[in-house]
């Protein structure tokens, strides 16, 4: 039996689909009447303090999101295996958001935008896309598409990751000990890493201090597309006042929806995006879990499963 | 015998480049003294009224632009071959234009920069690229550059042209017997034609109002990075005032600089650039010509040879 947990209107959505999808095989809804000790798999999205009780006989624990971070925190978390979403509609979706915010940075649109404002015919040249470094951070399925798309216009692309990655056409980093050289070489940072306590709050004044300076008109520039809780706020919001940061694309805030009375809404050169780079959609969401779910019926073994000592 | 033709601060560095490239070929400024019979070649931009005069051996006018449109105007231009500039760098940087601004209302850039100043957290997921059609008009160097890097980024990408052109993922249409059907899928139209007196005006009311409603939420989007002869601006203010177009990324205008009075510098969604998608770069135009006459002068033939009654 699958139980599906979700936000009240979409959990109807997914049961519908995910019926169609494994029929003969039971799908059931927090409001329906089933036994707990019948499920066998759980997909969920932000669960409540009893979303797990009396599943003692769970075989997985099935993620709508690409990141598990929220999900790693439930104090009652069964110790079933965890499986991520990966999606080529999502890493599409992100790449169209990293692609969009680096090329708009590349193209210089915040001086543009205010000599527009002030009608200030003054021509500036960009250079071609390779002289611009992106560095990534995060290297797993998003960030490895991110950067071939990125490679594909012409960027020099660098990465930062946990451990060591070879990609072809991308100047690897890894590790602590990597990270300042990462830095000092990059002129536009894409956040893509999962959020692990190792990785909270990395986006920070000390992390901005060390971005190339001198190559990008205007300063460097930060998109976080991953968590809120990879960035400080307050840092971000400074180092934009003092010219440590040329500007900043965010997707994700601390807090969400971002507070009305956040200092960021008002801050040029500070791009706000309402958490809406890449949503999981239903259509590749229940083609993915519902194979997973028939192939481990079959025997097979779980897909993308998660490392809870790595946190993703 | 190379004659250098350009304005007065640019010429004398492109004239110390050219020496170095080609000695001991002589080459010569406006100001030098020299038998204007013995100029073999002539080098020019914006070329003056007695810019040809005495020039009885011409071998060839070269062309400092990609477009020649402004040059085939002068009115005492002689009748040898004339040549294109034709350059990696300048398709690159155009091509980083034209991506930069299609991703930028992909990711509908106007309606979160709206919310971003109501202080508005309202959350719409765009699509992937795939969705969005775009529409090339001019499938020469810079258009097929354009194409190819859109199509590496998901796009469906359509193009409009003269005469009939195969390129490998992009559906082609051709002639004015086509463009009603190119203009019908379009979510965003680029334009790269040559400006000749068929394409001038061609950005116009009638064209804005054949474009695809109902794919781009907001409207469909021109993106005019050629001529401003191309583009009618009393049209594209109306079709931003009503509706018909979503918005507009305009790097070129019907006077340049763009009057202080023009209506364009504060129409929401009009997005303008002061003509610097692209710039030859003296290195790569320097290195491209000093080849032309060497090999020209070897006795080999010219390559990308204008011609005079297709206007490019």
């Amino acid at each position: 039996m699958l139980l599906l947990h979700l936000s009240d209107v979409e959990e109807t959505r997914w049961a519908e689909k995910f019926r169609a999808a494994l029929a003969p095989y039971p799908v059931v809804q927090r409001g329906d009447e089933f036994a707990p000790g019948d499920v066998r798999y759980i997909f969920v999205w932000k669960p409540k303090a009893d979303a797990f009780e009396g599943l003692g006989k769970l075989k997985a624990i099935l993620s709508l999101g690409a990141g598990v971070d929220a999900l790693l925190k439930h104090p009652k978390l069964p110790d079933a295996p965890m499986v991520r979403f990966v999606d080529d509609d999502l890493s599409q979706r992100m790449s169209d958001y990293v692609v969009a915010q680096v090329t708009m940075h590349h193209r210089l649109h915040s001086r543009f935008q205010a000599d527009q404002a002030a009608r200030r015919w003054s021509q500036l040249y960009p250079p071609a896309a390779a002289a611009r470094c992106v560095g990534i951070m995060g290297m797993g399925v998003l960030g490895q598409d991110a950067a071939r798309r990125l490679l594909a216009l012409g960027f020099a692309v660098r990465s930062w990751s946990r451990t060591p990655r070879t990609i072809e056409g991308v100047e690897g980093f890894c590790g602590a000990e990597g990270f300042d050289a990462f830095l000092g070489g990059t002129d536009i940072l894409v956040n893509l890493l999962p959020l692990t306590p190792e990785t909270t709050g990395i986006l920070n004044s000390d992390t901005f201090a060390k971005l190339r300076r001198g190559g990008l008109e205007g300063g460097p520039v930060i998109i976080n597309v991953a968590r809120g809780g990879h960035q400080r706020e307050a840092d971000i919001a400074r180092a934009l006042g003092d010219g440590t940061l040329g500007a900043a694309s965010l997707d994700v805030f601390e807090v969400e929806p971002l507070p009305a009375t956040s200092p960021l809404w008002d801050i040029p050169n500070c791009y706000i995006t309402p958490h809406i780079a890449a949503i999981s959609s239903e259509t590749a969401g229940v083609a993915y879990y519902a194979a997973i779910i028939k192939d481990h019926e079959a025997g097979k073994p779980l897909i993308n499963v998660v490392d809870r000592a790595r946190g993703y």
